[in-house]
């Protein structure tokens, strides 16, 4: 009996896009607003979901509280009240788009999640914007 | 020309998390606030899909007014304002967790809904946590 | 890397679900109150998905404001505020169901967005019913 | 010890904005997408307040099940799946704006809740747009 | 230049409505559904509201992570994962209505905000159904 | 016949909350993660109320779209991607903190708004924590 189970949480941060080798104009016509040199921020509202075979005594597919806590520690202790660009060294060289923040995210989690589980995230940036990984 | 639709829904109870034949201790442990003797309870909100071929001449994939009759009489009047563990059979024996409530409503709409559909359900337990079955 | 991106609409329209080759007892009967003559009305809402490859230098996988733009004159500026039935050729043989909208808007952004990605669409008639194309 | 309890429901109907008297250059210029001749809808929400004192055996202001039918009986059952325009009397001589909306329902309930329960409506005609009477 | 800040919490219990000294027949007449003997229960989202003067230092009404730890310690502790009707003993001699809850939470926090604030409470037992208190 | 509008909006921005005059330590007490010196960001919730006396013709308070054109043209392009601190002169001298954001909103939109309406206006800096001037 293979189910999916899902838990959100969320962090605050600030971002700004731009690519150092880009003239202004071409970093101002690619990521308009998003340019902005002094950054801008987010209420990132985050999902992680765990697919897998629920444990015929507890009932549970994974402890909700264990998966909590996981996620307090190691993503929203990381990214929440966070310059993006600035406080986070795996956006040094890549852009904080909402696709490559659900990505990393992604995989700090695989590393603490066993194998046995399947795992997806979804964040959302706005409520009217949101990315999944892996894809639909 | 295969579609999805979705019909949300609600209802009340009040469950509690044990496992008779572990001491005190170990439930306490695994279960944590959810072992409270006493029991606690929550809102849980409801989402079933169906999938299959659009019906030519009416637009609908199924009848959804037929659908939300079917969720209010088999699911809504038989877990709403109710104790999970004393007043639900299938809960004695097993705990009245999101994941194993969510495959006991998904049993008692199989039943009742032709299988030329494909058929799917979530169940929120809080905002923040909520199942799937059939696992995504 | 596959990522999907999400992007949410709305507008707010009036339609009538009626077939004409029908007796109004059966009109009545399959359609309920949404057959109403004098029409009824929605704040529809709707989310787009693409799927596919993010670009290595911008980490988009595609430019969102691009995507709301799109949506915003191929979909909302045809549907808001209209009558389904009246004001839109293409629900002149066929019901305006929710599975309808949702297949025309499928095919109407399916024209413009590059087959390199994937396309699905979500529209919901009320917070409670909703349909999605392709079928989950 | 005075409390007020609040009531949420909801109705979907189609409506247009226009006043007879004027030039349809005027209706256009005032009226914008909402002066359509064919109609087009909203899904409405409506909040129901009643504030007094709280009945010390009970420890109820009101039977909510009471004030749920009620809202069904003489507000839902008037509006649902209606055109405001042409289906509702009060709305012949008057436009049906969110605002004289609020005001005809708040009408209806006046008549029907006891007066020593100061009663108060919100009525939501998108999740961006709503109004209140009296006012706050 | 007086302002309002308001912080949101919630938390999870079981509860049954019952007055002793009455048959079985008006309890059952009275309070329906949420008579039951064994126990329903919900979500709780509690609102709480300070108005009062802006420090000109900080621009802070209240350190809102003050507020927020006070209610976690206060109300969250106090009633999350319990049963209202067994594990409280305000709750022994009258009803855990919501209204009555309200009512309780407001006199705790009371106790622990400086009286140049002034207090108010909304309580949510499910998303149609409210109370606040004083009352509006 | 007095009644009540209210429209909301929103801007996505980034702020820190530091006090000059104080020392590290006394900044990093009060303001805790607010006080990052790289920035941090929300999503912000924005909610404009009008009251006054609705126009007999129109069935109008004030028309809902100019309001949109209004907050959009004052408050959205003001603030939407922008750094509260470094890009908006009214936060050099004091803290961008969530009461003081709406007052200055207030006071920009007090300015076009005609004085025969009574204005108010709510800011959610986090679906939990939100400010409303004036006091309720």
């Amino acid at each position: 009996m293979r189910i999916s189970i899902y838990r959100r949480a969320h962090f605050n941060a600030a971002h700004r896009l731009h690519t150092e080798s880009w003239s202004d104009e071409k970093n101002k016509a690619v990521y308009g607003k998003c340019n902005n040199p002094n950054y801008h921020g987010h209420n990132y509202d985050l999902e992680v979901r765990l697919s897998g075979e629920v444990d015929p005594i507890t009932g549970y597919l994974y402890d909700l509280s264990d998966l909590a806590t996981l996620i307090k520690e190691k993503i929203e202790d990381r990214y929440d009240h966070k310059n993006l660009n600035l406080d986070c060294p795996e956006f040094k060289e890549q852009n904080p788009t909402a696709e490559l923040i659900a990505y990393e995210i992604w995989k700090i989690l695989r590393n603490d999640i066993d194998m046995k589980y399947d795992l997806g995230v979804k964040l959302w940036e706005t409520p009217r914007n949101y990315v999944e990984y892996p894809a639909r």
